[in-house]
């Protein structure tokens, strides 16, 4: 027979393995001077989180509408706020509908669950968290593809007996850094009837003209059957998420979306900060090139040094180092020298693939890059010395 | 062979669908001024989403961390605002630990998948949407048990074969609201070994002493093996989800919980919004046991009139009236009389169970009530003349 056991000492043998693999978490809550840390962590891209018009622009729309939404978007949760948020990501995007939501990781959810439902859902095994899980969540049956590979997207699609299908990428992909290739993908879900569902977490406000993301840049911003979903809280320096794409998918997951129907719709002092990050982008076109290269300085850097990492196609520049001890010893070096580094092991990367994960800002100067440089030198001769 | 058709059309034929069968939704954004409808139909059951201590608490933490986390609450997202509000909720609801989501949807998600994840979840019918997405997510074996059944839970767990079991039931159902049987689901967890998760988005705040849950209220709070998931978006008037449990769940979430690692963490403006709004009961602890008597005068007034309802809970009232169509004409027929109703359908229900859902205020004023007198009057009258 069974034997019943405290669950709680389950999880705590749970955590005793978990340490033993390097892979136990803490948080440390940030200061509001942020210890004084070079921020090279965040997916503060534009460094628009701390801008005083996103700030003073949540201010004004919390004093007018509220700390909160009230209710399900279909409720009380949808303020005219919300549809000139959704309006202007449409505008600024070159997109037909959108559809704005509480966090990005409940837009993945709901895009991929409600248009794949039923059918095949093609995934690339480098996509996100948020969409692995949208994929279990949605009753298809999943084929995972290895990642970069539109042929094996191609040869998926034209296997299936299902009726529908979706393919779902990253535009960037959110560790390793590099790009999908859009215009490849699809090519292959237009052949083969499907729709594409790309998601420009990483991509919005950082790739293609003007910040427009990685669809506009591919040529594909008009195509109906190309589904966008974004965040609002990387960028954009706010909170949430949304979808953008043609009529027919905005009222697909009005009607059919779990997780935009019940779920408690965003903040407005969110909704205005996103809105007041669209206008910047519109009048400082220069924005996103400035984060691209100093990616790529970074990674220049890196390599300089001797470190494993790749070519950014947005901010997000790896640096692998193998295993989680490994990892979690350079992040301590670079906060000795002054730097606040991504430590990113399993679940988050793959087994042997632990890594710093550095994020490029538009402010960055040439001081930080000389701190960054004294922190990599250092991570450099820590892995020789191994 | 299969035939490749043009994935929007597929998506146009089902809205015709939903259509054909009354359950197409649009998205009717509020103006500032709210149309001078009642809101009736709203989760801001104590009236403090536009309370003025509330949105002064969001507008300094704006300014102070800015408009977005940054970041993961593992990377860059965790304050000391998100340390501060985890004491306060683990303080006014009496739990030993407290971790802080940027939706009570990705709270439940992670709270279930990563306790209940390899084992055997035991899931109430009646149960919240996140809640059943949780139970997909979580690879478990699920058993569904008929609504409010602590024998069947019962039931489950001593037949079961797997080691590690959750049992997850919403405290206050977010429709019928009707209470949980808290007392025996817990007995049969403790007997069973298995873990007891409570979802108290629509208890919190105005239900048990002071609004400190329904858990708290059965004298659970104390106990290790319970877990409890809170919305901040509902009587806290803000945005977001906690889970409240024992140190080892805490860890196990922060180590595990996909949707806690993979998330933006919640904005400073919206944790600081929910700080206040646990300060405001501690101080006016009177508040939630005013929503619960005007909800119970709001049913006492269907029952009057011959409508289906039930004793509430909490805030939430259903006036039960089948088809998706008599549910839609009920819903205009308040807004005509200058009350704005939330009108629920399938998904939301189940099948021949369309209703509106009333819910009460703490500030409702008997002239409030009067209006509603007259639209339910209105209601009542056109379901007898079916």
């Amino acid at each position: 027979m069974r034997q019943t056991t405290d669950p709680l000492a389950r999880l705590r043998a749970a955590a005793d393995d978990r340490r033993a693999a390097g892979l136990r978490r803490a948080l440390r809550p940030r200061t509001p001077d942020d210890d004084g840390l070079l921020d090279l962590a965040s997916n503060d891209y534009l460094g628009l989180a701390r801008d005083g018009r996103l700030a003073e622009a949540a201010v004004a729309a919390t004093r007018l509408w509220g700390t909160g939404s009230t209710g399900s978007r279909l409720v009380t949760g949808s303020t005219e706020l919300h549809a000139r948020l959704e309006e202007a990501l449409c505008a600024f995007a070159g997109a037909e509908g959108a559809l704005v939501f509480s966090s990005g990781y409940l837009a993945n959810l709901a895009a991929v669950a409600a248009l794949g439902s039923g059918g095949l859902v093609v995934s690339d095994a480098g996509n996100h968290a948020s969409i692995v899980d949208a994929c279990r969540l949605s009753r298809s049956r999943v084929v995972v593809t290895p990642h970069g590979d539109a042929s094996a997207v191609e040869k998926a699609l034209a296997g299936r007996s299902e009726e529908h299908a979706v393919v779902v990428t990253d535009a960037v992909f959110s560790v390793d850094g590099d790009l999908a290739p859009l215009a490849r993908l699809h090519e292959a879900a237009v052949r083969h009837g499907a729709l594409l569902v790309v998601d420009e977490a990483h991509a919005l406000g950082v790739v293609g003209p003007g910040g427009r993301g990685a669809v506009y840049a591919a040529g594909l911003a008009g195509e109906r059957t190309v589904v966008r979903t974004v965040t609002l809280s990387k960028a954009l320096g706010s909170q949430g998420g949304a979808v953008l794409g043609a009529r027919e998918v905005v009222e697909t997951l009005v009607d059919t979306g779990r997780p935009f129907i019940f779920d408690t719709g965003l903040a407005p002092g969110s909704v205005a900060a996103a809105l007041a990050a669209v206008d910047i982008l519109l009048h400082q076109p220069e924005l996103p090139g400035r984060v691209r290269t100093r990616a790529g300085e970074l990674a220049a850097l890196a390599r300089e040094l001797g470190l494993e990492t790749r070519e950014p196609a947005g901010a997000v520049v790896p640096v692998v180092l193998g295993r989680p001890e490994t990892a979690l010893r350079a992040a301590a070096i670079c906060a000795e020298h002054g730097v606040r580094a991504g430590c990113f092991r399993p679940p988050s990367v793959p087994v042997g693939r632990s890594c710093l994960r550095l994020t490029a800002r538009a402010n960055l100067s040439s001081d930080d890059l000389a701190v960054t440089r004294s922190a990599l030198t250092a991570v450099a001769e820590m892995k020789v010395g191994m």
